[in-house]
């Protein structure tokens, strides 16, 4: 989120003040959570996909457009630790998509059901004269651990990275793997933070910071380049990785280093600071500030 | 729902079979229901509204536009008579919509979050070149009744609705009151099944009968009819008019009617029949089939 967004974001969280005891997290983080008992709560998420912003609705197949929209928010519940429970989907159909086109969509929204554990189980459709857009809502539970905030890094954490940065655009937003089973070993170690990284390292890292009331100082020599990527800038800035970004305790991250079973690799990027900048340091230079220059929700940059 | 739609939807239930014992209500009813624990469920719907389909961006206000997107779906709470918990909403927003817009369309989604007790817990908002669209996403909790599902109707039912019908597009499409405490009132005196009137009386009624596997036979002259309808096929066919039609024995409903409490006022209109017609009676003339003539999601006919 850029900064115009965050305000606005802020506006909204003060306009509607929640009860916190019914809902221990609101507005702003990757999900809100709900109380429903002393022990039992349930999160939601919610993602709108557009032709043309979040997809190229001349290239992508129907498939895989229907696959992303809900990655996207199998990727929030990642983001949380939290254990996907079901979807509803609500979309809005350009004139003579066709029932043969839809039938696609929605293959591609139960493949990701089906991958993940996380049945589609209602839906709302409407066609109008003008492009796709898939609306996903996602309920989870939380796991064994408490659902990992934005909002509490600690200074001294490790941060951290999985998987490779930058090039999404080539292919891999339309076919990346939430990182569900990822999220919850990472929660047991004891992450104090986390987000999933769909703006950009830049935009997404300056945001948990911002929650967090922390900075950040981050190695430019360490950052994950994707082999798609088209340099570090194009791993800092272009969004859509869908991978995790959080922070732990530097002990703890060892630990999980050890313990990693899993394919995607895990690395430690830099370090959570008491000051309120993110800085970048290149190798042999000074740390600089690392500004937001992600994706911006409310400018229109299309990405096609 | 025409033909079509509803082929789709049974297509779409077959395709992703639900687990009953988990999802007691799948895909096909007002809301879908999850069960949590022995003693815990939540239900939840999705509703798009779309620029130019369900309002004229040019003649509702901001505010109005979000009570709507809102409210119908709080209209779908009502229809199952259960009890909203929480929404998210996700929109897509025309280039430079603006901040002072945008707040005035979280003023209305408000205004509705408040008046009927469901925070706006979560969101999502991302820019296009494209019209507005407005997706909410609502959890409600059963009261102390079971969740009124539309496909329960019994033969001998008598068919009742809330309130008068048709000419909603004349203003009160925009500012309608979900029926949500009658639903309960409702509910609570025993009703077999019910709906809300989003489509039409004659889209909606066929609906119910169709997913009951049940007929029936309604009289012309005991539909009330709006002061801003155009006459009997304005009522039947217009839709949006949000309110409840719902099937009951008839001791139960007489019952029903005399503790009735609410402005809004009780009619009954016919019967459930056994066959699987559901015709309509003119004065003085022969019972007719009462085809769906109302709204056609999967058609592109906008009402503006």
């Amino acid at each position: 989120m850029n900064r115009g967004e965050t305000e606005l974001v802020k506006y909204f969280a003060a306009k509607g003040k929640l009860n916190a005891a019914k809902f221990p997290i609101g507005i702003g983080d990757d999900m809100a959570q709900i109380k429903l008992s002393k022990k039992s709560s349930v999160l939601i998420t919610t993602d709108m996909l557009l032709d043309g912003v979040h997809f190229d609705g001349k290239k992508a197949s129907p498939e895989q457009i229907g696959y992303k929209s809900m990655a996207t928010s199998l990727s929030d519940c990642a983001a949380m630790a939290t254990v996907p429970l079901a979807a509803v989907v609500s979309v809005a159909l350009p004139r003579n998509y066709g029932s043969a086109k839809l039938k696609r969509l929605h293959k591609g929204l139960l493949n990701a059901a089906k991958k993940y554990n996380c049945p589609l189980i209602g839906g709302d459709m409407t066609s109008w004269g003008r492009p796709l857009a898939v609306s996903v809502a996602m309920l989870s539970v939380p796991a064994k651990t408490k659902p990992v905030k934005r909002s509490t890094a600690k200074t001294g954490d490790v941060i951290c990275i999985t998987g490779t940065l930058g090039g999404s655009i080539v292919k891999r937003h339309l076919e990346f793997e939430p990182r569900l089973k990822e999220s919850l070993a990472i929660a047991r170690a004891g992450a104090n933070a986390m987000i999933d990284i769909s703006d950009g390292l830049s935009t997404d890292l300056n945001h948990i910071c911002r929650l967090s009331k922390k900075g950040a100082v981050i190695e430019a020599d360490k950052i994950p380049v994707s082999r798609n990527a088209k340099g570090l800038e194009s791993a800092l800035n272009d969004g859509e990785d869908f991978e995790l970004l959080f922070m732990m305790p530097k002990k703890k991250f060892e630990r999980l280093k050890k313990q990693w079973r899993f394919k995607v690799k895990l690395t430690a990027i830099g370090r959570v600071t008491k000051g309120g900048t993110v800085k970048i340091k290149k190798s042999g230079g000074k740390a600089v500030e690392l500004l937001p220059k992600g994706y911006d929700h409310l400018k229109e940059n299309s990405k096609f």
